[in-house]
């Protein structure tokens, strides 16, 4: 898990193990490989993800650093709080919703920083999106930018003018077209799992199963996640 | 550790149990209480402090999480890595040093970041400062500013227009200047640990060492952790 391989890794992968952070990952391989890929468990409910990430990870030939960060010790969300019930997508409304985990993006970010730094590698990936994003605040590109800029001023490499890179490909498209782009790079999205809820099989109701849904059948194609 | 007060925290502290995030501590109780300690367990080699900061949260009444996070994992620092030693301060030179830990006050900024929005506390302290900063980037002012603007944006707070405030009031101070400060407002210095080794007693002759007796030195100070 955290054995070190002998090459300065090409990125540092975000990789949760959702349709978004795998069609990510297929990009980052595509700009350049070995890649180190970080997966949070961070107390989510869903923990099946965890086993979907191993597998994209391993599909990819990557390094994975499971780094373990137990966000349901200060609560706040309904992925991590088993006292917050996960609303179906036609319950949430508009807004930030429950499946908001505060501040998640920016510890996930900051982490990927100190691994990416440690290992020397120029670029870090994060598979989100503002378009369908959920009303996360911490998807929007503004947020990005301004932490890349703070991850600048952070660390060693930015002091030495070597700051490292943080990559959103998916940030400006919609879950259909992020469906297109994981077919054409050959991602291994029948791995993947979206479903926030720790069931067996996806529930088919929760926002992020209805979003996912929409994606494919507005891309004309079938799940293969769902065979 | 992790139970919960009814009360609405008035600040979050990050708090290594070192001098300066216990005087930080300090101020923070006399801005406001109650307040909500959090303390990294990093995989740090002197794990003393982890103790230390317990007895500083329970000096002054706070709940305290003791937040895992395995830094280890990633290497690259002289404070996790067994293999890389914890030099002397006369072999530390200039430039940033090897016991910088790869994106660490991002790192703990973002997670009390997380705390403070989860528990809608208004304020998070760090006890950082720049002038005896050691060389390490993630201690200057420009850093900090940085991510509070950062934080705004990745936070649902920050999106309803109560961004958290993110206080560092030792950054402009000298460590004799803590000290003075400490004694002033009755900090319980006597609990605090510096020492980057792992001894029972502190070395004396590491960075962190050396700086805090040249800061109780200048003072005109006994340092009552050496009682």
């Amino acid at each position: 898990m955290s054995a070190r391989h002998e090459r300065r890794p090409s990125g540092v992968v975000v990789l949760s193990g959702g349709l978004d952070s795998t069609v990510c990952m297929a990009l980052a391989a595509r700009d350049g490989q070995p890649l180190v890929a970080v997966t949070f468990d961070y107390g989510q409910r869903h923990r099946i993800e965890l086993e979907r990430a191993a597998a994209v990870a391993a599909h990819y030939g990557a390094e994975q650093l499971v780094v373990r960060l137990d966000a349901s010790q200060w609560g706040g969300s309904a992925l991590t709080d088993p006292s917050i019930d996960v609303p179906d997508a036609s319950a949430v409304g508009s807004g930030i919703p429950v499946t908001y985990v505060p501040a998640r993006n920016l510890i996930f970010l900051s982490v990927a920083t100190g691994v990416a730094e440690a290992r020397d590698a120029d670029a870090l990936y994060l598979g989100i999106n503002a378009l369908d994003y959920s009303g996360y605040p911490d998807c929007r590109p503004e947020f990005v930018r301004s932490f890349a800029e703070t991850a600048r001023l952070a660390t060693k490499r930015g002091v030495e003018g070597r700051p490292i890179a943080v990559r959103t490909p998916l940030v400006d498209l919609t879950k259909s077209e992020i469906v297109r782009l994981g077919l054409d790079v050959k991602a291994p999205l029948h791995l993947t799992w979206s479903c926030y809820r720790g069931g067996p099989r996806p529930c088919g109701t929760c926002d992020s199963c209805v979003l996912r849904a929409k994606g494919f059948a507005e891309a004309g194609e079938v799940d293969p996640a769902l065979g």
